[in-house]
């Protein structure tokens, strides 16, 4: 039982060490090498658990989209179960509230730390959900924001950079980061039909299309922020957005 | 005088093979070696052009944001004598209305070809401009939306995709592609002026924060076209955006 808890803990060192990696730095420029130096585990390992730095990578993006996901489900619900972000406590009301694509990632093992997606200040940002859903996606967008802090050239959204890097070199990958941000949109979708419902949102537009231009603003934000090194193409949208998604 | 244009060629070659090399497979994965056999010239050109990488990416990024620049001028620009794309018979007309900046990069010995930005169409998508800056905006996009064709995964805009991997890893890159989206997103704040005043773009919003999120849903909707490896986010984005900016 130890063993199998210890080799757990081994592929997830490696995961949230080529994670860190990636995210700085991309694809090409991460060393197997360097990633097991990080996770503080023998080379051997590596190979243990992945085929090649493909399969590894696509391992990456799975833990991140699966944390990632869970993270703006949290930020966007209603329901106070929900966005205390203790997943262990209430599984009644998770497997309640959650779809069921969302119930089963849960089943899996996850690192505790990794469900939080490094939002280490969450009971300060999400504790207390919104009554109105468009404050709710303001918020996730602010406590993303917040992550990055004030230099973010280094940081970025690990499937917004492996999208850049792979998609022309990749074909797995860049299916499995197609499905992710397609995942993410319908969330926003979800939200903003609710938004509209509730009047905080213009209602001669669809929120299907509504969510496609708002996620493309917000991975272009954080791409503009890797290159200015500032949070301010953060901050501009999320100032921005929801005056020009009311009706003026 | 021969021997100089010649010299010329050759930096023009390593700059075209270099720009679609990394523009298809990023900085990391381009290789030296492959750039001067895409350009066909021997390797000990390059150092005789170019002390290193680093600034051989600098020189690329110089070339395609002048040359891209001038794509946007032409575009967004009622001017008839910009928009016919011939910038040698016109040189008068061009210098009264192109900003000092401007005249000065063309001034610069530029590879004609590379003038058009790969905008082999140009003929039928900026030949003649509209009366409204609305239309012109969006003349633009779907002209760059028709470059990338059908299967986008492999191109996306070299300044969105080397800011992605590059900003945490050179400083001097870094800010020469935080300069080039800036000077992008300056054009469209002054066309989006132009359009309030058309009565086509709602007039509550200031132009520059409608040009920060224009620019940011745009190279967003590149990123996910290249995840999607479809051009449909690019057309969503150009449906969206004239309605998303109008009044309801």
């Amino acid at each position: 039982m130890i063993s199998m808890k210890r080799r757990g803990e081994t592929r997830d060192k490696l995961i949230e060490a080529g994670l860190q990696l990636m995210l700085a730095k991309g694809y090409t420029n991460t060393g197997i090498q360097e990633i097991v130096n990080q996770a503080g585990v023998p080379k051997g390992s590596f190979y243990h658990y992945f085929d090649s730095k493909e399969s590894f990578a696509l391992a990456i993006i799975d833990s991140f989209d699966r944390n990632h996901l869970l993270k703006i489900r949290r930020h966007l619900s209603s329901d106070q179960a929900l966005t205390q972000g203790n997943t262990k406590t209430q599984p009644q009301a998770l497997s309640q509230a959650l779809p069921q694509a969302l119930t089963q990632a849960l089943s899996q093992e996850l690192p505790q730390e990794a469900i939080c997606d490094r939002d280490d200040n969450k009971s300060a940002c999400c504790s207390t959900a919104s009554e109105r859903a468009l404050d709710r996606l303001l918020a996730y967008f602010r406590s993303v924001a917040q992550e990055k802090g004030d230099c973010p050239s280094k940081s970025g959204c690990l499937i917004g950079t492996l999208s850049q890097e792979m998609s022309g070199q990749s074909e797995l990958l860049r299916a499995r980061l197609a499905q992710a941000l397609d995942g993410w949109r319908a969330e926003f979708s979800q939200c903003l039909k609710l938004a509209q419902a509730e009047g905080d949102v213009r209602r001669d537009l669809c929120p299907i299309e509504l969510s496609e231009i708002v996620l493309s603003g917000w991975e272009g934000a954080i791409l503009r922020s890797k290159a200015t090194n500032s949070p301010a193409p953060l901050h501009s949208f999320i100032e921005l957005l929801p005056r020009l998604l009311q009706i003026s």
